[in-house]
């Protein structure tokens, strides 16, 4: 209500349900008083035969979400004193001290079946308020999204009705919003969606098609929440089906741009890519800071192919790790196409890696010059082949101007492994 | 309702509403249904005095806002040529085709006050239905957040009442936040509000104090919506003072884990001390990745103290740049003191830079033993005066883990040059 935090727990929920074929009708959001509380809960009550709210499960003072709304469907809270115990292990296990605060935190509504949560304190609650059922939930995300995904997911799986959803998101960069409607507009789609959701700087194009209306075993089968009995035919290789059909002719008009799908990152699939060519990557940063580094070292296993990374902020580091010629810094200046080139077959050769990554360029906001405006860079690939060589401009913002050079750069190394 | 995307437009109006002493009570969101939007609008106009009404002003057939909510109040919906012009001239003016769809977006309901769009094409309406004044916004937030800075924050400021607020910041690393409730639960808050907000590895404390009861022309010339006249004396200060009265107990109690205020981030904290110190700083990361140097260099002019980063993944690179000899890597391994130390004196050596700072520990998933768990870290600072080191455990995920350490390492810097 203040405005301090915007609210991503709502979408994230949407989408979980809206995939098992329950629709959502509606949310709000009250502040921290009872009575607010109350009212939203009643009226939710009224509006759907589920109701999930977030938020308010704490130790502090103020988390009074469970108690508000047991008061206005006329239920006690109750301590329970094996929850009581586990909290306190938790606080041992952490090694940190456990107050009587934490205590509230063991309280449940009278019938409430409560809900494991492995990565923090507070338990879920499953209880049943009037006609509906409602699911008390941690507001801190990742806490959220564990009870969720552990005791929800299933509960609402079994309870999918006749409107089953595929998904699949084709990750694309490099190519401007505006021209894909454009390159797109003929497409066949049969029966399925499609939409665009920018997150800059990729765009991720959305497929969805109906899965089926059998009963709910079937789709538990299809592996919606991940179990691991083996697809079923019939009705889901429909969708599948469909959605390849919209994939293959979205790829046949701009595959190139196509990075990945679903949760890929342009870090994993680069990562990917130099695995299987058992090829490894050295990098040579300036106006990227380390930022290409920390994505591709957020992959699990980076060590595999990723050899070593220079920030060369400096014009000494250049020289003096890279290799870099002082004269070359002197006639072309640290951003230029020579500098680049020398800074990634310097850290090809020291490093001994396969490739020599190097971005050189004018973050800002201050440092432009007529010739050289901020959002300049200069990108070079090195390997035993020769250097690749890319000069962009990306007058953004300092940190918009990383992403979209990070970004580049792992294309362009994307690209010549494939 | 779909969940494809967050709602941060909330959020966004809600701080600008409660600065200027209004109370935000609630919100909801529906889908594109008339009878849904006729609903939400319907119960808004009992809850609120004003009712900012955000998406559904576009082109296409499924923005129906304005229609709904003036269905529901039983008011027409009339055509404004001098808007369908302006429209027109806005597609001729950027080069597009402007189509037969956008004359929806030059209808207003009958008394509505249309409310420029400079970004856009639809205009903002202001129109009274009922008992309240609602406002219809697009969803896009770069024009949301246009019309709403020109058009209604000066209403709304002329409008502010007795609660206008003034609101500190302060920002913690390295106390868990139970533990914050414990050490501060005697302070003497008077007509402050105090309360926290995790954003994980920090924690922030709000500060929040009532501005003055004067008439709207003073809190204008305060600057809350950013006119340039002199601040005012007299109830301003009275707010201000009584913040740092608070703000004064606080410190004396926790002011070790306090690194900044408001909008400063700890990588700009560093940076500013190691400015005003005049001293630079080059980093060795292992574990981290790179993202140490990423948050340093995201502050714009870094290049004045951040001297070089070296991500030193592979142990060659130990050996090779930072001068890490391979006996103490043979016997201690790279996650040890042991060679943290010889990290962060190679990384300082060779930069010439006044400190070195370290970091090597074991990311996880995988790569744990039961000596060295998954979350192991050492850090260590190198300077002149000798070498720091510091040995931690934080079990956590991949990225949080990175996250967590980095703050750790940049806060031994902090601490140090404090």
């Amino acid at each position: 209500m203040s405005g301090n935090v915007a609210d991503t727990n709502s979408a994230w929920i949407a989408d979980k349900c809206w995939m098992l074929g329950h629709e959502v009708v509606w949310h709000g959001g009250v502040g921290d008083h009872t009575d607010a509380i109350g009212d939203a809960c009643m009226l939710a009550e009224k509006r759907a035969e589920v109701v999930f709210v977030t938020g308010g499960l704490g130790a502090t003072l103020d988390d009074i979400t469970v108690e508000s709304a047991a008061k206005v469907f006329g239920k006690k809270i109750i301590l329970h004193e094996d929850i009581w115990r586990g909290i306190q292990d938790f606080f041992k296990r952490v090694g940190r001290e456990c107050t009587e605060n934490n205590k509230r935190q063991a309280y449940l509504p009278e019938g409430g079946k409560p809900l494991t949560n492995t990565v923090g304190t507070a338990p879920g609650v499953q209880v049943k308020f009037g006609k509906a059922v409602f699911f008390f939930l941690p507001g801190v995300p990742k806490e959220l999204f564990q009870i969720f995904g552990d005791s929800i997911l299933p509960w609402l799986a079994e309870r999918s009705g006749e409107n089953v959803y595929e998904q699949r998101f084709l990750r694309c960069f490099g190519i401007p919003e505006a021209s894909f409607d454009e390159r797109l507009k003929d497409i066949e789609l049969g029966d399925v969606r499609m939409s665009f959701r920018v997150t800059f700087p990729e765009v991720k194009i959305k497929l969805v098609a109906r899965k089926c209306s059998c009963p709910p075993p079937h789709c538990r089968r299809a592996g919606i929440y991940g179990a691991k009995e083996p697809m079923n035919s019939g009705p889901i290789n429909r969708a599948t089906t469909n959605i390849s059909n919209v994939e293959k002719q979205i790829r046949a008009r701009i595959g190139e741009y196509i990075y990945g799908t679903d949760d890929e990152t342009m870090a994993a699939v680069v990562g990917k890519l130099l695995l299987k060519n058992k090829k490894r990557v050295a990098i040579a940063e300036s106006c990227t800071g380390g930022l290409i580094a920390h994505m591709l070292t957020n992959v699990p296993g980076a060590s595999n192919w990723f050899e070593r990374g220079v920030v060369s902020y400096s014009n000494e580091s250049k020289m003096q790790i890279l290799s870099v010629k002082e004269a070359t810094i002197k006639k072309h200046g640290a951003v230029s196409e020579a500098c680049a080139r020398e800074m990634a077959e310097g850290v090809r050769k020291i490093s001994g890696a396969d490739f020599g990554l190097a971005v050189t360029g004018i973050a800002g906001p201050t440092g432009g010059t007529k010739e050289k405006p901020v959002g300049t860079v200069h990108i070079a690939l090195a390997s035993l082949k020769g250097i690749e060589h890319v000069h962009c401009c990306f007058p953004r913002d300092r940190e918009s101007f990383k992403a979209i050079v990070a970004y580049e750069a792992m294309d362009i190394v994307r690209r010549t492994l494939m």
